[in-house]
């Protein structure tokens, strides 16, 4: 009998995310804010428009002056401007962006101006100026509101707002507020540096081609660093495959806390085979918190903190994965995953969970409650339709007559089953976007069951439903 | 007036397909496959697993023999075998994922067994080598079916099997499958090399503080790098910021083509200013497809192709995004990263649209459909409460008191705008996850309308509500 008691897996989550602290702030560059979470907030230093800026290409007017031919007395370029005040009767030319002058209080965008020939259209009382000299002239022809197509002074950003806050997740467009504010060394969370190590003698080297008697090519070690990487990992060690002896597996170990990883992640050896080397040795070095979760698959997952005072009393956290692929593939995104994004400031570090309808019937495990791979996509698939869920789960056929979009409003996420879900076949992750939570329990789910579903990866590239999905109504 | 016809958002994105071809075929390794498409089918060379193998830490057995005391004649550990054949009233001690020796038609877990000291409970009969020297023996305590906790040869892949087809996206899973297979070498699209310019003498480098009269700092340029990096781009090139004179505007092009690049993204002097030079040189250089689009924002998006002989006739995408930042943020993800995606091998390039629900009122615009900027949470949020909103555009408060998480049957997309849509304001994209398409009409949508929505961030990070949303009822 294990010794460890069998635990639930939010129990289980709990426990990591209780052992996981934020990593402190380092300083980055605009581009390597990217993907990062921001450890203080920033602050614009200045007001956006710094000036009253015109939203169109047109001519700077005194709205009082309405319609009518007026000189142009300068320009206001983006970049480049004349120092001419816009006094009643004038009017300035302007671009996007650039500042409105001194005395216009509004922009007439060029769609609604006529060029006119220099010196013509004089005597309808503009004022001084015109006709002067081959000076530029132009016709107003729509009166403009005082205030038109004119942003005023710190519309968009008044100074010293807070633009970004400490914990927010540095995307696309984080990125170009950053810019704007000029904040272009930001402090953000460090991302934690993550090993991973795989174990068993009867593991061999991907490359290996053909196999020898009993060896099996070592998957979870190129899936593990991928998923370290994706996960938002600074770095990633690759400590290759330990031998099936304490000693190197030890070794192994101390390989990994002298490089100063955060994280280890091995695979392997936490079944209950004599062994399964990993539990004796966590236990010898630091302590288990969990060794046993009632989960389908990943039932031995295992987890350890190891305190470091040879390198002032820090804390590794170690995480010892089934050594089947898909239970080390659920493992890593149910609790490896948090933790990272917790190290790397994330305040929301769970998976996301949203609901979706089974496309087939699922039978229950009366044991342990499972983590069904499924690909999720937005559709009006009916429940139990074998050719809908196969067409979902396979690649595109090659361009076809066109279907028509499929509304929106019959449309709700799908969850289709990727399959035999043994903790072996990896193909049961093939294309998966989701964990679905299966309970625990007798009997069958039917199709059209709505069940929560974990996101683990971008809806972002889901399967498209032929034709896809319409837009807004009357779009 | 424009030169150019207004066109639809749908054709601005079919004309840009139309133009966009799958680059070809590199190899990369296992680790660089990540995030890349196949270009060609992947097979297996062998079958998973390899031989029959146990698929718990037990004994191999002979079922027909049903319970009793056994002689423990010899091991099967996964990667070092015994090569003993288990006879009948004999078992083999077996390691999860090992060869179950010839004889054996079945494996006991080991939770199901007693190991018994040796030469202990002789004279029941099951056969020859009983308390023999010291024999290890074992209580199996459980008859085993035929066939028991044994994986049949090829039951995970068969030889031969198309495991990953060309066209599939390579995901975390999927480097695992590949290693699975041998696969180390792999043939994936190339990815586009891409090259941002903005273009404006008031245009200054975001480090620039103070700034001067009529300045603004360049948030387009750090933004769309990083967009472009974040939607597949396999290199980017950084050109600077255009003068606005035909000349510089002209040498960056010549840059642009002579780095080689796949596409150019530029941004601003594409509205109807007279210095709004891109248009002009495109016309010039190569061919305009599209200059105006009917959205909002993003009007003056232009489109081009550069046929290159002087490069062996190959074509260079441009993009000539409009300069107000959430303009060319919105275009970017409607047309740009389409192209890109189609490029990297993507069957289905376009942004995934599911449908939302707004949680306050929306004011049409009658004369362009408009791409609402919105953050996506999948939560109870009722429609039109204003607190329910702000909260979820707000980063989470700090740890309070844990409420009760949203019943899942209860929960849909709700769609939280970002507030003031101006399109100089860039944080009206900060945290979007989605371009709402809102149609052209006059008035107002009401809050809880369903509408459609575009993914452009992922959902895999949106903001949950307070207490999360519950697992499936009885998990």
């Amino acid at each position: 009998m294990s010794a460890y008691k069998m635990i639930s897996i939010p129990e289980a989550q709990d426990i990591v995310l209780s052992h996981t602290q934020p990593l402190g702030a380092v300083t980055v560059g605009l581009a390597g804010a990217l993907g990062r979470v921001l450890s203080e907030d920033v602050r614009a230093p200045d007001s956006l428009p710094p000036f009253p800026a015109s939203i169109k290409d047109g001519y700077a007017v005194v709205a009082a002056d309405g319609c009518g031919e007026f000189p142009v007395i300068g320009e206001s370029r983006a970049g480049q401007l004349d120092d001419v005040p816009v006094r009643p009767g004038t009017v300035a030319y302007i671009t996007t962006g650039a500042p409105v002058p001194p005395g216009a209080d509004a922009v007439v965008q060029v769609e609604d101006t006529e060029a006119l020939p220099p010196g013509e259209g004089e005597g309808e009382g503009e004022g001084e100026g015109e006709g002067e000299g081959g000076q530029r002239r132009v016709r107003i022809a729509k009166a403009a509101r005082p205030g038109q197509d004119i942003r005023p002074v710190g519309s968009d950003i008044t100074e010293g707002d807070i633009v970004l806050r400490a914990g927010e997740l540095v995307g696309v467009a984080e990125v170009g507020i950053l810019a704007t504010v000029g904040a272009v060394q930001l402090r953000v969370h460090a991302t934690p540096k993550v090993a991973v190590l795989s174990t068993g003698d009867e593991v061999v080297d991907p490359a290996t081609r053909p196999l020898g008697p009993g060896q099996i090519r070592d998957a979870n070690r190129s899936m593990l660093l991928a998923a370290a990487a994706r996960g938002g990992a600074g770095e990633v060690v690759d400590l290759g495959v330990a031998r099936d002896t304490p000693g190197h597996l030890e070794g192994c170990l101390a390989a990994a806390i002298d490089q100063r990883v955060d994280v280890l992640i091995t695979s392997g050896g936490v079944s209950m085979g004599d062994r399964d080397l990993i539990k004796p040795l966590l236990q010898r070095q630091g302590t288990i918190h969990f060794g046993r979760v009632r989960m389908k698959p990943g039932k031995p997952l295992t987890f350890a903190t190891l305190s470091l005072p040879q390198q002032g009393g820090r804390q590794m956290l170690v995480f010892g994965l089934p050594g089947n692929p898909v239970s080390s593939f659920v493992c890593f995104h149910l609790v490896v995953l948090p933790a990272l994004r917790k190290m790397a400031g994330w305040a929301h570090p769970a998976l996301r969970r949203v609901a979706a309808r089974l496309t087939s019937p699922l039978r229950l495990d009366p044991e342990r409650p499972e983590y069904h791979r499924a690909t999720l996509q937005w559709s009006t698939v009916p429940p139990g339709t074998p050719a809908a869920a196969a067409a979902a789960a396979e690649p595109p056929p090659p361009a076809a007559a066109a279907p028509s979009p499929a509304p929106l409003a019959a449309c709700e996420l799908w969850a289709v089953s990727t399959g035999n879900q043994i903790s072996s076949r990896l193909l049961s992750a093939r294309s998966a976007n989701a964990l679905l939570e299966i309970p625990c329990a007798e009997g069958v789910l039917p199709a059209g069951s709505l069940v929560s579903a974990l996101l683990i990866d971008d809806l972002g590239c889901m399967p498209v439903p032929a034709g896809g999905v319409a837009a807004t109504p009357g779009f």
